[in-house]
């Protein structure tokens, strides 16, 4: 079993895990994907490593290639985010997945702050998507928040050492 | 980046994402937890080829080693779970663990059967996890797979060519 098909059985397990797909899209939706994860983050003028760190986590775990796993080590974020997000696919279908995902981009380094919210409006505006459902996304992370604070709770009742210190709070 | 630096990469995520652990735990606490998740998994006596591929994706995803992945394609899962489980660290701090993702992995073929629940119910029992904790982490498993319908659902309101067609249910 070569790496990349140990990549590709990662994606498909991940995308199975994350939004019940059958199994790992194309990669060429995965980039711009990520660097508008890191537009949407930088959208408080901050993109923090922690930010830019779980992007790259994730993009790593969809099956992204390790050029793309490189570029973003350095990508400015600094790119318009409609030419970035334009014919392509998930530009459509795709969304409020993106709203979903940067969202929990801001949110890496423990806050999803006004700035972020603002910034993430105003792709939400780009993208034709109305506050109500920007609204319901918000829950909805919110909710996956505490379900995973709940989770390390009932797993991990007297703690662990690998345990991040504040639980995701 | 070497495949192995992304392997890493990946690894840390999502064990960040699935339990808010700081960064993946060292390999040999993987190699007995995903055998331990098969023989589970064969508690009824079927092991299908879906929840294989689920054990081997989220080892793979967690960092598991190419000759482990190679390894669990063809693993019997006839062993004695007690042997397996022995003189691992997981095999106290991480007991609960084991069952959450037991379950997981016995529903990975879309169904989490009464000779699965058996099955599930004497692991916990020599872990010494009683049942009243068993049935916890049961219904954590089933809110987290509410949880993803509706993540799908307010996602992708018009569907997805990629969504498995049952959308987890």
């Amino acid at each position: 079993m070569t790496s990349d098909v140990i990549r590709k059985t990662v994606g498909d397990w991940v995308y199975r895990h994350l939004v019940n797909f059958k199994h790992q899209p194309d990669d060429d939706v995965i980039e711009p994907f990520a660097k508008a994860l890191l537009i949407a983050a930088k959208g408080d003028r901050v993109l923090s490593q922690a930010e830019r760190d779980w992007v790259i986590g994730l993009t790593a775990a969809k099956g992204g290639s390790e050029q793309l796993i490189e570029e973003l080590k350095n990508y400015s974020a600094d790119e318009d985010i409609e030419q970035v997000i334009s014919n392509h696919p998930f530009s459509n279908q795709g969304r409020r997945a993106l709203i979903y995902t940067a969202i929990q981009a801001c949110a890496a380094d423990s806050e999803y702050n006004e700035g972020e919210k603002v910034s993430v409006r105003k792709i939400a505006a780009k993208l034709e998507i109305s506050e109500d459902v920007v609204k319901q996304i918000e829950d909805l992370c919110q909710e996956e928040k505490t379900q995973l604070i709940k989770r390390v709770k009932l797993l991990y009742p007297d703690g662990h050492p690998m345990l991040v210190e504040d639980n995701g709070k």
